[in-house]
């Protein structure tokens, strides 16, 4: 891939350990400093790949560099409206992560710079990390087909992109729960996530402590990070939705943004009509987001607040250049209520909601299913795209079956690329525990890496003009028997490289012209290799091949069959 | 399900331990009985699902009793040619597993009574395991769009059907290779594989001891066997493909068909004109028959010798009513060489070949790719419609990316599911340790789950009449809180139930109506419960729940929030 990249200067173990035979590099741009990952090979050039992991060797109290702060300075549209220390829950996190919080006064979003006209920074950055033109990216965040998730507040981010006409991204979900896990536990999981080419994250915490946690969450996050509101909310009045008020709701969306938070979840289009439309179902209301809002609906018999507050969501989401992910509360929980009334009822809304953030200048992506039979999921990216004007979709999943808890990263990895290759800009991933438990790490793992397989699948099939040149690499190295290569190209080097090594541990088998799936002597790539060589030094073409009469040449060829079997 | 059932009276201590909750039972036709798992569930009736686990409690030494043995008498089209225990290699097999060959002096294929309008016992088999007709079954067979493998020499046999209008089904790969494995293992790896649901197996050995490792799993089979006589035939020659001859080809196939084996891979398609198509290629030939069958061409600059004797060939298949598996050998080996012309100029000659073994009422299907990328799967299947008139179409995943090696059954099932779901009646498994390495005991239930998650998958999107039934069962079971069901009713129960134990392992947490992802105060399906119980007691239909005024309503709802906070 093009540009210049220079080393950068620390390695994190856990990176090296984790890709052997890969540094990080930066490509250099004019205002903008852009990671990839670089994998050397044996032999030819080595392969540029995007890099999720964040800056090496960062203490974790200290949290990572401020690689935004300048540039959000120098656009001279936030003021500071707390020092340092003297935020709202600033009492429960060690010194070393305070922030000074600052806030627009008017619109201080990418869509609002984009709509001028302007190419910001982050803009470029993002431009360098795909190979487009920063015009372009400037183009598609200020159509609304594409956000650039990046709070003013959160500094630390390298800037991405969501949107349909780049790489399809995946989000992984962390957050403890009232039964579970720590904030040291989150903090691992984020910096493992990203280490494995998580997009995004989403701290989805519910216990206690989640302003603490989701404060450690963002000081150490090179990439957004979403949560979902109405979660804190909810504690806020221990638990009992009918408590919940528009000010509860709208202090902790505040409360939030100045935190750094990049995107927000908000249930907005569970209106308290659509609620009734549930209760035929198979499996009714499977969000937790959708569930609290309609008790709230039913309860007092009122419209759902986050719709008729919408307007002012939008401008406090604009002082902090907050995006929208609009939440899908009344998705699908199984095969049987997929695609149903109240679904897209509430899809219809989530396009009416995506209108009014963009006449704010708020940047918007619309949250998706859940659980979708194949048959039924292009009718989902053809409505979403339709009613909700092109903004970016984002999916969880969905699953294709329902049969199979314990194994739903797979169910799921299914519906996720087909919706990726039909449009869906980000896919939210799913873990073996789904449905279960909650996931630790190996399932946090096995997720990111089932979703980065649905995603990369998915850029293949859209024809992402970087996506294939990493198959191709890998393919050549396969066949060229470069063994060291192919485990090194691969998407988890160590795991490929620990399953060869469980029948052909030996160090010869690594340059050994065949493997252990035909053994020695009946090799189909060495054979195909023969007839290659064969066709490549006699000169003989496609069509010739036939008419060139290969007669006088086939005694020859016999004779070198030694090429073949190989010592025995 | 349909049908009456009475329980077996051997179980297996393997099954039982897989499947808690669930028992064998059989659904009693005129002349057949079908075994089917019926999972017994806390409330409601057991649900019946196909089983291919095959009899219970049987010795491998001594083989499973030959179900089929009066069926194939009573048609009195074969007769006995070779007593017990004086077939080729009948030395090398222990004497508790000799069996008498027979053969058909002409065509004793199920194609052959399909057509003469006959519902054979195998047919009616068929019928009562997926739910249709008999008559459906005779006229899918009949007109090629079906096959029922089931060599007359294989009474062993549960008899199935691979067909686009049944069930999709999935292969399993076995064998041993010259550099790993063991008879025992082998036979091992086949009742492991379909315990977990494996339709068919391959025995794909290459080493040493093949006539006895495959007369083994024959024996032991409740599944059709399928094969690649050209391995064995290599074999014979030392491993020199220019010095394989057709005598020594129909010799083995002879061998393997008096064995038993129901389907063989026949790479009649790779012409020696196709050959230079593959020079080009990233990744040439991977198929090793098609590579076999390549070297031997240009070799001797002749045609292949599987094409030129192909009506030879049909007529060994029609005495042993052995079906055609129409090798793909020129197969594409990753993303860059998909849908080229090499692949599609041997599809069409698969097509060729399969109206010629329909003159001999021959069974054929079709093998297909391969590694192909999303947007170019449809293509793949329609071709084949096309061109070989809707026989039933075999592909081996397709992987829909090349990055991934270690998770090869993920990035294959994906695109598995999908060329189901547009037709494809069976799919070959893939396992983790695909391009890596031979799949150990915890690979072949890895790559059977995923395959059978593709497969269901793919039933579900075609809208297969039983398909979503135990979707909803599960879906169900889980809105309900019924743990236990869930975990029983899963594709995987011990793993389900494992997972859920490992955040919550009190057998309290398994009545509790919450789960672990929200805790006790906060779960989403326990708020449904509440809406959907509401609506009901107060008989509110959907489009009245707005219009009746729940305002009256509303703070008697808001009274009963004790059922939605539970003691704390």
């Amino acid at each position: 891939m093009a540009g210049p990249a220079a080393s950068m200067s620390t390695l994190d173990t856990r990176f090296t350990e984790a890709f052997p035979n890969s540094r990080k590099v930066c490509v250099e741009g004019e205002r903008v400093r852009v990671p990839m990952r670089e994998i050397a090979l044996s032999e030819g050039a080595p392969l540029q790949v995007y890099d999720t992991s964040g800056p090496h060797g960062t203490d974790v109290r200290a949290g990572l560099p401020p690689l935004r702060r300048d540039w959000i300075a120098a656009r001279g549209d936030v003021a500071e409206v707390l020092p340092a220390g003297s935020a709202h829950g600033s009492e429960q996190i060690p010194a070393s992560l305070h922030r000074p919080v600052v806030r627009g006064a008017g619109p201080a979003t990418q869509m609002h710079y984009a709509r001028k006209g302007e190419v910001t920074p982050e803009m470029e950055f993002v431009a360098l990390r795909e190979g487009f033109d920063a015009e372009f990216v400037r183009a598609e965040v200020a159509r609304g087909r594409a956000i650039i998730p990046a709070n003013v507040n959160h500094p630390e981010l390298e800037p991405m992109a969501i949107g349909r006409n780049f790489l399809v991204k995946i989000n992984a979900n962390i957050g403890n729960s009232a039964v579970s896990s720590s904030i040291e536990e989150e903090v691992e999981k984020l910096r493992w996530a990203t280490l494995w080419g998580a997009d995004t994250i989403m701290d989805l915490s519910t216990g206690a402590d989640i302003h603490e946690t989701r404060e450690w969450i963002i000081r150490n996050a090179p990439v957004p990070v979403g949560t979902v509101p109405i979660y804190q909310a909810l504690e806020k009045v221990d638990g009992r939705p009918e408590e919940l008020t528009w000010e509860i709701y709208r202090d902790t969306l505040i409360e939030q943004a100045e935190q750094g938070v990049d995107y927000f979840t908000v249930h907005a289009g569970v209106l308290l009509r659509y609620v009734p439309l549930t209760a035929g179902r198979l499996t009714g209301i499977v969000s937790r987001g959708g569930s609290i809002h309609a008790k709230w609906c039913l309860a007092h018999h009122q419209e759902n607040f986050a719709y008729t507050h919408f307007r002012e969501i939008c401008e406090i989401m604009q002082a902090y250049d907050v995006s929208f992910s609009l939440g899908d509360g009344l998705r699908p929980g199984s095969i049987a209520d997929a695609n149903d009334e109240a679904q897209f009822a509430e899809l219809r809304t989530q396009g009416e909601l995506t209108r009014i953030a963009w006449e704010h200048d708020v940047q918007v992506m619309n949250e998706g299913p859940g659980h979708v039979p194949m048959h039924l999921i292009r009718e989902n990216m053809e409505k979403q795209l339709e009613w909700c004007d092109e903004a970016p979709f984002y999916t969880l999943g969905p699953l294709t079956t329902d049969i199979a808890p314990g194994y739903d990263h797979l169910t799921s990895a299914i519906g996720a690329a087909m919706i990726g290759w039909y449009g869906t800009a980000m896919l939210c991933y799913v873990t073996p525990k789904e449905h279960l438990g909650l996931p630790n790490r190996d399932d946090v793992k096995a997720g990111v890496v089932a979703y980065k397989i649905a995603a990369h699948a998915a850029d293949l099939a859209k024809g992402h003009p970087r996506a294939q040149a990493w198959d191709d690499a890998l393919s050549k190295a396969r066949f060229e028997f470069r063994w060291e290569d192919q485990f090194n190209l691969a998407l988890d080097p160590v795991t490929a490289r620990a399953y060869h090594d469980e029948t052909l541990p030996a160090d010869g088998a690594k340059v050994a012209h065949f493997c252990s799936m035909c053994g020695p002597k009946f090799c189909s790539m060495e054979i195909t290799q023969q007839i290659r060589d064969f066709a490549a030094e006699r000169g003989v073409g496609e069509e010739q091949a036939v008419e060139v009469g290969l007669d006088e040449k086939s005694a020859e060829f016999r004779e070198r069959r030694e090429i073949y079997v190989p010592a025995k």
